[in-house]
Parts: structure tokens; C-alpha cells; sequence
């Protein structure tokens, strides 16, 4: 029911270039049985970020259910940034709830206003995700929607829950106002959360099966632990290809869902990709794309571009479908025959097709259908894929060091405190042109 | 008014790796100077191509807004894909009209019925776009909304606008039906058509300010022939700069723009310079993001990761502005002395000087704010920049003959056609891991 299927027959060196052969992929896979060992002994031990794989396991979906049973709303505002809200969008959006959950990820003050001004606030539940509970942006628009409410006349103590880390602000919020408080899981990085609270609390106060996407990590977590080769668990089949592809030259990521409900899932994969193995100068830049719509934009560059790219078609195998109605025009009779899943579908194999027949490695991923078992599958196994390739890679892979200059930088500009970083932004070079 | 300005100083190479010196730059803009005659003859006399730089002179909002005057709707539905739906979605947001400009611009059967069944149909004006008249996608999706508005008894006949070419099954149906017609320009390519009816119809029955845009681009067109240096111009200083970047290592271009109303700008750069640039083996692969947000996201791998990124920070010196709400909470309190908006730009300056500290080139691009004619100067300046980086790339800026290929396969899977490309889809090579 939750199989995933990986196909790395278009990155093969046959069709390829950059491409990869069989006996490279064997070699490899020497690799990857020692870093499985490192994976299956981090999992079992409850190592920080290994931990990670764990949470299938860890998660109860009646815990969170009963943790929000009392918040009854329409909508869910959720205020938090990066992995505190992209694995939530995702999770949400596959399970058809994309138009009922909205998100504050951001601080500008236009789009903020105009979110608050267009909710339903009295039937809108907010879920404040911060681990620390001081992330500026997430304590911000917290405070931001906190007035918002009350302006409205509407309680926000009797709407809010939250999702953090032991300590910290919103912790002690939570306790002051009887808040429901959920835990982000310890040794698990905000961007690898997707499967606890983090990113499952949305869907719960929805309705949404979020059984159904925790028995999808499940499936693959039993893969994972039952394989230990590239050639038998797909998660481990994409994130060998990819290393394997990256050091021959694809240092682009594309990720092309073929599914408007898996467009979220594009941006949760370039955080993935991106903060885990963006690191010590090495990592692929994940490009966010969405069939078909992109093969109108990006599939120029893709097919007639550098040999820079490792394409990565993603399309559920079954999907609800509309007829196409007949049409009499000269020329377009054909369509009139299909459905609109079936010119998506023959836009995927075509897409896939016209790639290879230009030797630009592409990857197939493909699953049942996109439901709770489906979404939960796969952000396990690229979860998975992930931990693989940052092993091979030898960089830190759970954490993100580079951040780091930055929020000290604007935290200073802000006047939080003295930081050298903030000195820097004063002294920046300009060359500037036009304007006169 | 509409001044922009681009700022490269982090790019120069004692500040960036890969980077360009002044001297660079001087010899480059003799290049330059030879390729902006090219260009301003190409426009004077109207070339296929250069002639989307005249868009501005050429467009006359009166006679949009006229042909649509009779179309009375709260929402408009763009029935569109790649260059007939990003410039009208990127100017509908700059607007702030994001919330009543919904967009078909994929065939995913699943969100197109959600989409359908969420518009108060007879309150929304139908906006079909394509310049041949027979775009797949764009036809299947017509043909679906024309039967869901039958079926729920409102006449699509007096809601419905085609822009389209000369002749084709859209101008045959506007005729046959009586519908409001408008000119896909000749001589443009789609994605350079943002400044004509193809991106100004929507906005235009939503009453925005569709002679500001046009002004904007006007300001742009005069500063481009004004100028003719890249120390003068800003589009062909950031157009330059990005030449010389890729010449030296940058394949990737992060655009990086921090206002949520700017998000869509990102996708219809990201077509802009994937069809144009992309081809021959060359061209930069743009990365969408979007400040803050991606810092928590992308930020890592553009500072820790390969040095084969410019990443181009675009901001509006002003903004609407939301009062952070005073605070506390120990350690925060210095937030509730900010507003939002001073927050994202403390953000802005931050994420550049972190890239500088990292030696990572970076350009900053500002204009006055986001509306009418600082989207039009801003989509004007970065057209002319793509027009130039394609002439000193020598690649053929206005074609997309990649993806041809793809569009032959898809056709004769559904049966449209003998195909051999089609043929070639079930030849795929398959190497397959998992499903078992």
C-alpha cells in the first residue's frame, strides 16, 4: 500500500552524462553498508539527528489528536519558519487541506496585515512552532496575531497551541495561559520534525489522517531497516545516485513533482537538501519546479542547459481525475479522449523521455497515490535519502552552522545587544548604478 | 520615481570568489557598448525580439481596459501556462491583487476541481491565454472551465476574455462567441510579454493600476536607451554582472527578493532566464526563494555551500509598515521597539553582509516600492539585462527549441499524432529499486 518505487535507469552512464554505472553504483554500495551501520546503530542508540528516523516510531497521532481535541476551528494559522512550518505545509497540502491551512512564515508586514485581515479569527486556530522559542520572526508575528485576536474580541488563549522545545518563552506561555503544549522531539533538527507534532498538529485540528501519515514513515522505517543496500531500499537508491551524481558534476537538485498537492513538498525538499548538505563548500542546490507547469519555464534549461542538473520526477501512480470534454477545434480532437491525469501523466513520460534523449540524468520516484500513507513514505525515505548522501559526503549533516552570523547580525542592527556582525553591515561595499 | 538601482559591490572580487574586478568590467563594457547597438537597432526597427523592449511605448492601458469594461467580476481565472501566466500573476501580486487573480496554469485534474469548486463562478471573469491558440494544457483547462460554468448555469460567453495571436481556435472561438479579444504582440515571446495585454488583462478588470506598469516600463525603456554602459544602465549592469559571474563559476542565480508581494517576480525571472539563457550548454539555473523565509531554508548552503552562486537580493526602499507589539519576554524585548517591516529589511542587510563575510558574490536591487510602475521598471530593467547577458553569451535568447521534443512525445501518447518521440518514452531505460 505505501510502496515507493525509485527508477535510476535515466542515470545510468548508458543515457547519461554525468551518469553512473552499475559497477560505480557496487563499489558504492561497500559504502553504504558501513554507513548503514552508522545510520541503524545512531537510530538505535537515539543519536542527535539519527534520531530523526526514529520518530515513526515515536509518534502518537491519538497523543496530538487528544492534545488539540478542544480547539474547534475551520482553519489553522500556524506561525513558524522554515522546518517549524514547512513539513506542516506539506503534510497538510497532501491530505487536501492546503486551503484551510495557513502559515506566517515570513515578516513582511503587507502580507501579514493582509493574512489577518482575510481569517475567519474566530474560527481560526494559531499553532506557534519555535523550538527555543525566541526565533524573532515566530515571536514577532506571534505578537503580531496575538493583538490581531484581541482587537477582534476573540480569546486567543481558547485557539492557540503550541509545539517547543523543553524550555523557553513559549513554554512558559503555554503554562501561564493553559495553553495544549506539544513537545518538538530532542536530537531531531526543525527541517527532519516533519513527522512528530512539528509538522502533524495542523492536520489534527483539520481532520486530516494523520494516522495514516505516521504508518507511512512506519513503511519506511521498516525498508530502511530491513535493506542496508542501495539496491533494495529506494530512500538509499535516491541518496546514493544523487552523491554519486554530485561528484561527477550535477550540482543542481531539480526537484519536479507532477502534482499540484506536492508543490509544498519541493520546498520541504530544498530545505532538506540544502541546510543538511550545503556545507564545507560542496552540497547541490535544490531547484523547486512543479510538472507540468515548469515544463513551460525550466525544461529548456534543464534539456539544453549545462550537465549540471540531476532531475527528480515525482508523480503519485493513482490520482482522482477530471474528463476532458469533447471539442470539436481542428487539430485538438485528441484531448477531447483524455482526461486531464492522463495529459499529466503523458507530460511526465514525455518530460522524462525528452530529458533523456538529451543525456540529462533524471531520477523517476513514484508511490500509490498522495494520502497520509503516501506523503508519510516519502518524507521518510528522502529523509533517509538524505542522512545516506550527507554520510558519503562527510559533512555534519544535522546541523547548520551558517546561519548563525546572520541572526547575530540582524539581532545587533535591531538593537538586541552588541555584535560585531552588526558592524559589518555598516561597512559593506557599494557599487551602486542607476538612480541618478 | 521609479529610480532602481542595482548595487554590485559584492560582487567585486576583493570581496567575492568568484568575483569581477573594475577593470573587468571596463573592458567588458566595450562589449557592452557593441551589444547595446545591436539592441537599440533591434528595437528601432522592431526585430523579433527586441521588439518585447518596446512593449512600453507600444501598450496602451486605455485600450485593455476598454475591451474589458463589460466584465463585471470580484476574481479573475488566468487559463494559461509559462510565459501567458507569470507575468500577469507576478503584476497581479505587485498590485496587491494576489487574492483575486487565481491562476490554471497546470493540468493536476485534483486542484483544478478544488479550484472550481472554491470560485463564486458567476462573480469571476475567465482569462484565456495563448498566443498559438492550441497550447495543450491551456485548451484541456478552457475546455473544463467552460463546462463547469454550464453547469452552474452561468453564461461563460460574457465572462470570458482570450488574448491570443492572429489566428488560431482562440481567436475563431472570440469571434464565433463574441468574446473580448486581445494581441499576444507579434515579435515577443511569451515570457517578455508581461508589459502587453497578456500580463495587464487581469489586472485591469480587477481595476488596478495598469497605466502605473506601463509608466514604470516606460522609465525603464528610456534609462535603457539613455544609457547604452553597464556603469550607466542598471539593467545592463546587472545583466553584465551576471555574465561575467557565470563566465567564472556562478551557474546558479538565487533570486532572493524580500516581500511576500514579490514571490511570483522569482518565477517569472526563473522562466525568464531559464528559457532565454539556457541552452547551447550554457546558462545560469535560477533558484526561487524568498527573504526572510529562506534564510531559514537556503541560506546555509548559499553561504557554506559551492561557490557557484550569485545571489540577488531585490528590496522596495519602502513599505507599508506593521508595529511589532511590545513584549516582556526576557531577551526579546528589543523586538517590540521594531515594526515588521524594519525587522525583514534588518534581515536583508544581514543575509548580505553574511554572504559577503562568506566571499559568496551577492547584488543588491532596489526601487522605490512595490506597485504599478516599480514592478514595470523592475520587469523592464530585468528583461534588458537577460536580453544582454544572451547577446555576450551568444546564445539565441528568444527561442526554446528544447522543448519541442517533449511536446511531440506527449502529443502522440495521447493519441494526437505519429510521433517518434513518442515511441521513444516506452524505450526508457528502467532500473528500478523498491515496490517489492
Amino acid at each position: 500500500m505505501t510502496d515507493l518505487t525509485v527508477d535510476f535507469g535515466n542515470a545510468l552512464d548508458v543515457e547519461a552524462t554525468p551518469g553512473v554505472s552499475e559497477g560505480i553504483l557496487e563499489r558504492l554500495d561497500e559504502r553504504v553498508a558501513d554507513v548503514h551501520d552508522t545510520i541503524s546503530t545512531g537510530m538505535a542508540e537515539g543519536e542527535f539527528g539519527y534520531a530523526s528516523l526514529n520518530l515513526p516510531e515515536r509518534t502518537d497521532p491519538a497523543a496530538i489528536e487528544d492534545a488539540v481535541a478542544d480547539i474547534d476551528a475551520d482553519h489553522v494559522l500556524t506561525v513558524g519558519i522554515g522546518g517549524s512550518a514547512l513539513g506542516a505545509v506539506t503534510v497538510s497540502a497532501a491530505l487536501g487541506l492546503a486551503d484551510r491551512h495557513h502559515t506566517l512564515d515570513n515578516v513582511d508586514p503587507e502580507a501579514t496585515r493582509r493574512l489577518l485581515d482575510s481569517l475567519p479569527l474566530d474560527r481560526t486556530a494559531v499553532n506557534v512552532v519555535s523550538r527555543s522559542g525566541t526565533t524573532a520572526e515566530t515571536l514577532a508575528n506571534f505578537l503580531v496575531v496575538r493583538e490581531a485576536l484581541d482587537e477582534a474580541g476573540v480569546d486567543w488563549t481558547e485557539r492557540t497551541v503550541v509545539t517547543t522545545g523543553e524550555g523557553g518563552p513559549l513554554r512558559a506561555a503555554a503554562e501561564e495561559h493553559g495553553l495544549p503544549a506539544l513537545d518538538v522531539p530532542e536530537g531531531v533538527p526543525g527541517r527532519f520534525s516533519a513527522l512528530s507534532a512539528v509538522g502533524l498538529v495542523p492536520a489534527a485540528i483539520l481532520g486530516g489522517d494523520v494516522e495514516g501519515v505516521v504508518a507511512g514513515g512506519v513503511a519506511g522505517r521498516e525498508a530502511l531497516l530491513d535493506g542496508g543496500s542501495l539496491f533494495d531500499y529506494p530512500g538509499y537508491a535516491y541518496g546514493a545516485v544523487a552523491y554519486a551524481l554530485e561528484q561527477r558534476g550535477a550540482t543542481v537538485n531539480a526537484m519536479l513533482p507532477y502534482a499540484e498537492s506536492l508543490e509544498p513538498f519541493a520546498e520541504w525538499f530544498a530545505q532538506l537538501w540544502a541546510e543538511s548538505l550545503g556545507k564545507d563548500g560542496l552540497g547541490q542546490t535544490p531547484a523547486r519546479a512543479l510538472g507540468a507547469t515548469d515544463q513551460h519555464s525550466q525544461l529548456q534549461l534543464y534539456r539544453g542547459g549545462r550537465h549540471d542538473k540531476l532531475v527528480t520526477l515525482v508523480r503519485p501512480r493513482e490520482r482522482a481525475d477530471v474528463e476532458i470534454p469533447a471539442t470539436a477545434v481542428e487539430g485538438m480532437r485528441y484531448l477531447g479522449d483524455a482526461t486531464l491525469g492522463e495529459l499529466l501523466d503523458a507530460e511526465f513520460e514525455a518530460t522524462e523521455a525528452s530529458l533523456a534523449a538529451a543525456d540529462q540524468p533524471n531520477v523517476r520516484v513514484e508511490f500509490p497515490r498522495v494520502d497520509g500513507p503516501g506523503i508519510g513514505r516519502l518524507l521518510f525515505d528522502v529523509e533517509a535519502a538524505c542522512v545516506l548522501a550527507g554520510e558519503l559526503m562527510g559533512v555534519e549533516t544535522f546541523t547548520q552552522p551558517a546561519v548563525e552570523w546572520g541572526k547575530r547580525a540582524a539581532r545587533g542592527l535591531l538593537g538586541g545587544g552588541e555584535f560585531a556582525e552588526a558592524d559589518a553591515v555598516a561597512e559593506k561595499t557599494t557599487r551602486v548604478v542607476g538612480g541618478k
